[in-house]
């Protein structure tokens, strides 16, 4: 793992699926946004929320931005490790930065990206970030 | 196309994306369902409606059932076809079939399916199958 | 669980997904074909094997026929775990079914279903069913 | 549509489908790489050839960067269009551009984009840009 990634951060695992491959025999590069969503719901549920809580505070995070850096294929039944946390914070967003780790055990730098969310109401109006929201992500 | 398929009907054509390809080489077992979903939209639409009108009249139509018979692979820019049609009435419900159509010009039958949907009110009740529903889909 | 679920199952365990919902606000009917396949593939992956490793002995399984039952919602963020194992064997087939519990704590019978795979050589010619594959998947 | 977009552009057309959309109500923030790539193969498909024949021809263009800004939200069944082109040419890449373009009548921009393609060959060595693939996207 790269020694400077922000933290707190969280590890995702799971195994490539079929479903997730294409016909040249690797992840199709759709499914990376999917696993960066599962890692930061995870990290949202360690921090002792879920994403569903945040809504149900009246605060959505709708994606404004996102980038992925492919850097090694990833096969099918690979044991994946999505690395995710906070990497920056704006008046009315929040960064998240990701890593994604592939076999041998998790040594291989798969892919690497980035999605910035707006805090918004649940109408879609722009909201300063909460200070709960910050404290949520911030370190113990 | 087989004869006997219920009228009024819609095909829906697109080509198979990358995306919806497996590392077998072949589209992936579960697109069929989007597919699917995507016929079902346009034969709506083709009759003057859309889903999203149905849904404003107050009328839900959640998947109850959902089969696929897989005849002939399909591969990544073969041109496709499904076929859509309402094919039962129930109480409360309606199902609907479908055929997947593939080159040579839309003579080889990929797969075929049917969903049932239950006929529902916003919050989840089974309500009777509207009049209007059946009408819209009488045939002309 | 069903009492007479058949043996060795395996139960693959995920979080409902953002991108796995839709806009009636719960788990889109194809993505079960999904989580059926992963958990498909955890089954072989605890038996021993993996499904790469069953390709790389020659022996291919594409679904002939996917069926599925909805019987409740599942919703963001559910804690969801798919019951899975081999139903039945034919000449030159095999059938999973499946099962997928939810909350509260896997009590709640979300979805049933089952795949019927066909037996082939890497070309897509029929083949027996191979003995190593009934012993994988025999009870302890 | 904006003014400066590079040319020979393409527009892939699609209405939102349920399967599209996620419980925000709106389509999926992994969703657009789908598109991006539906708009990339009908424009190479637009130009006389196919991403398939690309790879008959021994030419390979793996995703290296994919980068997405959401401006505004699309929902289902909105009508869509894609518009995507090739923005940039490098020693042994192409970078494509995107624009999403939805209701009213695709005066609306609901996102911009662009991915970058390495060329490699079948075994995924890097490769020059082949002078045959400048022909193809050159201006008639």
């Amino acid at each position: 793992m790269t020694p400077d990634f922000p933290a707190p951060s969280t590890l995702y695992r799971f195994f490539v699926s079929y479903g997730e491959t294409d016909c040249m025999g690797v992840a199709y590069y759709g499914e990376y946004l999917h696993w960066f969503e599962r890692a930061r719901g995870q990290l949202i549920r360690e921090r002792g929320m879920s994403y569903a809580g945040v809504e149900a505070r009246g605060l959505y995070l709708p994606v404004r931005e996102a980038a992925v850096r492919y850097r090694r294929p990833a096969r099918y039944d690979d044991a994946l490790a999505v690395r995710a946390a906070v990497s920056e914070w704006g008046r009315a967003s929040v960064t998240f930065s990701y890593e994604v780790w592939g076999p041998p055990e998790e040594s291989t730098l798969i892919a690497t990206g980035s999605t910035q969310h707006a805090c918004t109401s649940p109408q879609g109006r722009p909201v300063p970030t909460p200070d709960w929201l910050r404290e949520l992500f911030s370190a113990d």
